[in-house]
């Protein structure tokens, strides 16, 4: 006998019909004899109807009421499951995130979940019940409602896998699991079976549609094995879990691409100790997330430093950036928002050579020039002109064989 | 400094615009220099919604759920008001019932407060906030949520008042007060100033729609004086407090009306000891409420019985006095859903003769025939036919000189 925590998301709870096919998948898994603890989104629109509600009010309302408002979206849907099991014949209960034992930090409307006091939920898994929780949402030391954010119920449900000691996490959602890419760009792309919390983490864009990325650094923490599966299919879907001796023969696991950053460049900076600092610096202290950085060996005193921000962040970056260019005597500012990221993911490619050489030669064949290049163990991402993204995505799709099986 | 409980009803927080109407009547209160704790309902509609999403489940749904569901309707109400006053700039804080420390019953559905901890209100009192509060709902001693039944609000209000030591609880509604009569039947009806809890609770069915019967019970037990005013004018509404020295001598203070009564009569009933035992326990067993009683002098060894029920429950009390009429072999039974009561109420009737004499002649003029006649300390109820209800009303309001000022 195991035990399962099933997470279905508000596309899955959005009407009543949709929730008694949610306990049908409830059932499923209760009728192999498991324990079940369940974890709900509220139902598709009613977030966005709080918030509006509230956005009538004002547009920066404190964030412990708000957070007190929209936690009730969850309370809704959780209650109407266990009312659709229950009256199917079967002994469920709901509880909110407070009866649940889960305690937060005070970070209202973005908190972290601090710990989970799980007495509650065992002694009702113990008299058999299917324990029904709202997901996104906590409580203070104090008794203050929190929200974890967007998409928090995902965090939900691998931290109460995990404080539960549970056998996996299924996060059930509306496409039937993690593709090799974007299959809206490569008809040919594959469903993945199996892959490590490290590839997931680094296939973040190809994931982001599917799992909350704090909730798969939970997972990976934790070591809660995660299964992304479709609500409306019978398919398995893929399984996120620790790596295995196996996993490091396929060099690519997958090509995930990102459209949604911008690059900025600093002309001719002097090569000085300190330069780089104080622009980044600059950056973090107005609140904006940098992603690749890349700065060339200087020739002549000077270098050019090239950055990407979010498309969002960038017109406040660019700002920020050709004040400290001045401060800094570099020649100039360059802003480029029409650029896009792709990037190669696998394990293998820490065991495999030359797979940064392939990735060249093919774009160069396509004639996609190479903007910016970043690398980890396990990822090597280029910045492309945005209009090569689905090309890039494409050809080395093709050329690393993803589209044939493992 | 004084302490004041408010109470909005679903209409006043019925749309962000009202809500912010609303804020306005909190705030009037607080500039007093008082402290203010706000008990809201659901926005109206918002628990019918909740109801009709469940209903599309079951009609049977487990209380429980039920409770942790509909719940959630003033969780966004009070959250709403206290995002508005603090957009305001005012300082507030919204509590939901268990946050409040309002613990009750495990009846779901129907639960009744049991106790109030309130020290966390009082702490936030301490710092100067205005609380709001959650309406109609509490929690139980295990920590399931609870709600208190349709209009648990008052009571709400009321409990909290009572706990708090308040020195008023203001129930803010869409009408202006108590009065003497129901306006859209008597034109000339005046609001009433001010009257005794028991006077309200004889008043009832003029009360009804704007005070839960409960809360006036609750009000009087814990001798908190209760305040119904529009949420929508500056009227200084109806005071119901303690009885005193100057309340007996207004003879009467109101007329009511409900014509949501049948009457139901055994004729004929052999007059022996137990036959009414026999009748009133079987309609007990069957959960109906049996209100006026009527049984007259055996004159043969026979008698009449008659009962008054409400209309909802009058063909299945038919059918239960039915078949006790057989075993006891009574003559008949009939049944009359076209009834009305009409109920003269006021404290000064405990001082003063011949008020009952009055009502018969009056009534007598206008050729109203009187078909049951019930009485206590404080009240004369009679049962006319239906048709006869408005006039009934209008000219005893008259005889009584209702219509003239105190």
């Amino acid at each position: 006998m195991a035990l399962v925590v099933q997470k279905f998301g508000g596309t899955s709870m959005g009407s009543i019909e949709r929730i008694k096919h949610v306990a049908t998948r409830v059932l499923e898994e209760k009728e192999k004899g498991n324990d079940v603890v369940v974890v709900v989104s509220a139902m598709a629109g009613e977030t966005d109807r709080l918030i509006n509600l509230v956005k009538e009010i004002t547009a920066e309302p404190n964030e412990r009421d708000m957070d007190f408002v929209v936690s009730t979206g969850e309370q809704v849907s959780a209650g109407l499951l266990s009312i659709t099991l229950n009256h199917m014949g079967h002994s469920a209960v709901s509880l909110t995130g407070w009866q649940a034992g889960i305690k937060t930090d005070d970070a209202f409307t973005k908190a972290r979940i601090l710990s989970i006091d799980t007495d509650r939920i065992k002694n009702y898994l113990k008299q058999g019940k299917i324990v029904v929780i709202t997901g996104f949402q906590g409580i203070t030391e104090s008794g203050d409602i929190t929200t974890l954010g967007r998409g928090g119920s995902d965090t939900s449900a691998v931290a109460l896998a995990a404080a539960l000691n549970a056998d996996r996490c299924d996060i059930y959602t509306d496409v039937d699991g993690v593709y090799t890419a974007d299959p809206r760009i490569v008809p040919e792309a594959r469903k993945i079976d199996v892959l490590s919390y490290e590839e997931m983490l680094e296939l973040a864009s190809l994931g982001a549609k599917v799992l909350q990325i704090r909730s798969v650094e939970f997972a990976m923490k934790y070591k809660v094995p995660l299964r992304v599966r479709c609500t409306f299919t019978s398919d398995e879907g893929t399984l996120i879990k620790e790596e295995d001796e196996t996993m490091e023969r396929v060099v690519v696991r997958g090509i995930a691409h990102n459209k949604n950053e911008a690059r900025i460049t600093v002309e001719r900076v002097p090569d000085k100790p300190g330069i780089a600092a104080k622009l980044f610096d600059a950056l973090a202290e107005a609140n904006i997330p940098v992603d690749m950085i890349v700065q060339n060996v200087s020739v002549d005193g000077y270098t050019d430093i090239s950055f990407t921000v979010e498309k969002n962040d960038a017109p406040k970056a660019e700002k920020i950036t050709r004040k400290v260019a001045e401060e800094i005597g570099a020649k100039g500012v360059i802003r480029d928002d029409r650029i896009a990221k792709v990037s190669i993911v696998g394990l293998g490619m820490r065991s495999h050579a030359g797979v940064a050489g392939k990735v060249f030669d093919t774009l160069a064949k396509y004639g996609i020039n190479i903007i910016m290049i970043s690398t980890s163990e396990i990822k090597i991402s280029c910045i492309v002109d945005e209009k090569f993204t689905e090309l890039a995505v494409r050809v080395l799709h093709e050329a690393f064989g993803l589209d044939k099986n493992e």
